[in-house]
């Protein structure tokens, strides 16, 4: 089992939905599929994934507020938040530790108002495009970052 | 040997510098060691990186109008040209593949002119704020997306 | 009965009180009466209408969650979530069915911030300043129009 | 016959070529059709339509001067006015009766100088998608809306 | 007779209107008091008026074009076309003589849109607020700035 | 007793956090501590106090409407919902009684965003900065003005 | 003498110096010839001038909180203050008399920066680009203003 | 004979005073002049041209109306209808033929506003500052155009 | 006596009027009334209060100079100054003491340039729109504030 | 031989790759192609072409500073540059001749950073979408201006 | 002696607290230091300085009125009224002389705000962040665009 | 010799051309004459120059990358990258020395686009319009700035 504590994967509206509608676009990957292709991950390098999605924003910040002292990190897809929640943000910010901000799509080359986040200024680091391996990729960036600090703290 | 053509790894301006400048700030990796990084996933997955590094914006410009038809995708860091160059983003399209734009800080959380980027709009993924993994991210994310697509195609 | 199928009449944040608060202001009918009018509109037409008010922003993403392939149509007064929720809008999509926005008065005469919805680019049609009949006046242009579209399809 | 006045119906610029340009796109139907289907509804309630076209941005304000004292009502699309004409506002609000402004596509999902109108913050209702049924709508609003004043004052 | 050339009064769309709508609003002084109270001051001074109102852009623009070299000054209150036309102010400076725009309500405490002109940048002078007398005070200026040019030149 | 109906008292999205997260900064004193220093304040002037603190936007408009004939005024600390809810603002005005936004850090002195409030226009105070004797001085304000007003009412 | 109370003549920043700097640009009339030109109108008309200048936005101030009570209008060429000075548009509401804004030049004809005013919205009348004459007018505008409503008041 | 269809030349408001009004600054050619020379320039290639001036927006659109099937290409330099009609805009796009919007003089060197065209997002090519030769360089572009498009089509 | 150092009470142009001008609006209640309200409140505290009222920004300048080193902290309501003066809010921070803002009247729901303040961001607090409780309320807060640092430094 | 001296012909980064890259899209038309259709017309004129491109900012300004008393016109598409060069625009006015600035594409037309240019204000001519053969128009244009001014001077 | 005329140096609001308040942030220099610095320079090339400092708008604009005629150039450090005084602005160009306009920090580095000044435009140079020394660079420019002027002048 | 390392003097775009090009506007001064007057200043002070002029963006990156570690202070004239170069301006910070930005003309008074400085935040400090003098300027600051630093550091 790895030092590195649990990483809490959240999902924001309407990513229950993955897979499930308009699949000739999105892909037939349902969230369930990036839950188990995320905890695989996890779990070649002794890492637990707590993972959470909700519609609600309020959920979101309990499920952040109750983080408090028990995760390493979080990987999130704060969805249509990204642009609109504040008080996302600030909940973010509690657990302190890494954030990472993912996007499936990206954001970047549709409408403009989804070019502002409110989380990515917060965030460690962002990433946007590359489908649901965008969260490996978020993991695999958490575990080095985490690892290499528990190296740092003898 | 992967059926994936090679992947152009291009690199902007001042990021020579990377590891010699202020080691305490951005770390003592080097561009180098970063290419060897990359080099070795790539070699993990049988894919050939191209790799070049300038200050130049003609000679990042060249490579790319070289490089059409000899390569299956981009992963480039723009750093300064990122928020200044049109002819870089109209030279990036040219090659007509699959581009990864690549940030090793978080330019969301930095100034106010770093949130904007020529790139990102043609870009396929946008990754930024995971240090030097962000470019192994981005070869990761391209060898499945690549990949992917040769299975499309019989 | 019509080959219509039902119509997703959703109402947003405060509208559960219309007709209570400053009845010398916004009338005295309550939202009883409308999903009452509105239904005796559809009667007339055959169609049925699934009526749905919430004044969380989690609920109206569920519902429509759940009507995706059960509904032909959405009326949505969006009311406060018109300027700020993407969210909302992103759920609006995903049932891939006409939408109408309503609201009950002219929002485009108060302040500067109602008139931007986030919700009209992606509607079929908008409609404000209507008051109750509004929502009459949206299922009336539904009915036409899935109406002229099942007789294109034989 | 209803006590309700003579309802104006004003058609702006380019209106004149509603079904002729393009039927493959904004259907068969032409002005003619769309002044029989509001009048024929008109007929319904006995209410008079008096109704106007022209591209000149004079002669509609010139009809708006000429209708002061005689009109009860106004349904007006302004066309390519609505974005750029202050003297056409200024004259709408001479007769000093209910507006209401129609737009047969819907322009919120249109280029973005669409989305401001000088007419709106001064009529009482806007509709907007609904193609031609947006004039019917505006027609059955305005009996309703003329109709219940006419009860108020015994 | 003054040496003063004619001076030209335009008024544009809907001055016409002046004195017959809202009374109560804008006073009982139609077009023609106004037309009659310039005149006056103007025989005063032995200068002539040549008075024009149309709400037709294309006629405001025509009689300036049929002015150059008939008139000594232009006296306009362009009202809805001073935020909206260029080709007015383009047809404005073609007389090449002095231009004072006159505004009978103050547009600085209106809507936001009023406060911009296209004709104040090329007006000698510009008052607003004064009512009908604005035109008086326009002609006043009209006739000591021209009639002082004819001192210099003996 | 105070003739003074309840005040409401609503604390939102994160601040149920008050005193538990990084106390180093915020202080020590939790969200149970500003209740029961507003409820000290309150009982010394005969007030009652009904406190509600929820991370739920739609918890927070639930309140709102339920409290619609039963209280005299409102203390709100809407968080985050201060920038980004019109839901909230328009549940606000609903029981029409006087409002008291209070921030406890002083927003003006942080991000840009945090400057904007879609509260402050319909409140009739607003205090920010004042830690949580804000809460107090929001009452003792109340108070005043609630007294002062039955005064006026013989 | 009229029944008309004193007119405060102000003037802001720079204009003692009219006439002194640059007399081939500005004119040769002096701050005093104005004066005595205004005398000279107001005497015709029985009114009393009460002028001041100053290039302390705090005497200004203070002239207008000495004159609330003792005059019946207000003629004030701002200069720099007017794009500045909210504390000066706030002194000038004080005394609750008409205000009528005079600028020598064509503000709206120079530096982007002069065409907003603080003072235009609060003023009745706004005169610019007269010259000296623009103060004349501006008091004939006044006496008729006054003159007229101390008609309708027996 | 050519076998492209008749070209309408469109020029719109004060271009009837060209080399009228101030020749030491625009030259003295006049419209009869241009119309000539671009006569002339179509002669040569067996193209017929339509030639249209009016002050009139509506003028204008109405002869567009009239071109519906009749032409082959459009010439319009809508001079200062190009920045402010969106009637004019929609109009243009009804005869679907390619257009070549002139401007007889740089407007990007102009005021700020002239560097705004409603017309050149829905024009083919857009020609500036080439004097009366601009007219030319659009015909010429357009006997290609249209040339070359025929020999496509057998 | 309490061991807090004497508190500089600041008010800023046109203040001096109140009560006098409008009592209807702005209450009965005068700056010395507001000043003899506060001073009750410090002697209750044993805090010195050291009042001064300008409308001159040069004298609030100055008063601030001369306070370095003298005081502990600053209420000030900085009126037409707060949304203008630069200079006033550089003296500010000189005494480097706590700060607190106040305005009688709810700024933010009055004129869009009311929003923005210059002593905002360099304040410790800010209230607006309770009054004139609204300097006690400042006070009680300044006491409870360096009270408590006069805790920590024993 | 023509008496006007030779034209430089300077072609920005990108336009290399012009016909080699999606022939489909940008024809077939190379640079070559392009150079020689410009130098038949010259020589038809008897002028000379001095013809550059190079992906460099820097050797198309070291090209313009060479030109330096060389040449009497310039013929430039600055591709990319055209939107973010301040420094070519500056080495653009060394040679003290007229410019015409070449646009394949109809820059309008396309996104919104392409719309503005920094070499557009200091150009003589600007013409956009006439492929090819907007390089001749712009060479037509600069014979007959030259031609013109030698005429002017015996 | 020179034949250069005085110098008036200026210097805006808190600048008289230089060197006494936060010594160890703007240094020990008080503005007697600096008054002697340039002194001795101008001494060292027989130029006279005239040196005034003022908390006041007002003082500071009587100044420049009195030095009309009296001085060969004006080096100002404006302080915070930079940013927000045309008054000065205006005042500063009436002596009609060559104006360095100074700032000790760099104001360019600081906050948004503080990067907009009145003055630079109509200054002839400005320097920002050269401490104290930037006077002194300023007189030395003074008196080598003086010298030089007047080496002209014979 | 000074203690003070050698001082980079860099030069960007069209700077070579100065005194060559319009010497009646520019003056006759040649870079090389720029580069003798610092030389000789100095000399004067023991310090050596390293100068290097460039049109090129990555030449100008290079000499800052060449110059890590071997250089006390930076005196840049970027020319038109002033205003376009995030590259140039992140390749500044490098050496970590202090960095003097040097404008011949006063960029603040000429279009508004070169009021925007991207080297100007990260200067020490900034001067414009002093002509050559402004060169010489700096390296005096410079010499005052690493002389009083050596004096720190025994």
């Amino acid at each position: 089992m790895s030092d590195i504590g649990p990483i809490l994967l959240l999902n924001g509206p309407n990513l229950n939905m993955l897979g499930v509608r308009q699949p000739e676009v999105y892909g037939r990957e349902t969230l369930s599929d990036v839950v188990a292709l995320v905890g695989e991950t996890a779990a070649r390098h002794g890492v637990q994934i707590v993972d959470f999605q909700s519609n609600s924003e309020e959920a979101l910040i309990n499920r952040l507020h109750e983080s408090l002292g028990n995760i390493a990190g979080i990987i999130i897809n704060p969805a249509g938040f990204t642009h609109t929640s504040v008080a996302l943000r600030d909940a973010l910010v509690i657990p302190d530790v890494p954030i990472v901000e993912v996007h499936i799509s990206n954001v970047h080359a549709r409408e403009e108002f989804r070019r502002h986040s409110y989380v990515s200024p917060i965030a460690t680091a962002v990433v946007a495009g590359m489908g649901t391996f965008g969260y490996v990729a978020a993991l695999e960036f958490l575990v080095r970052l985490l690892g290499s600090q528990d190296e740092v703290a003898p």
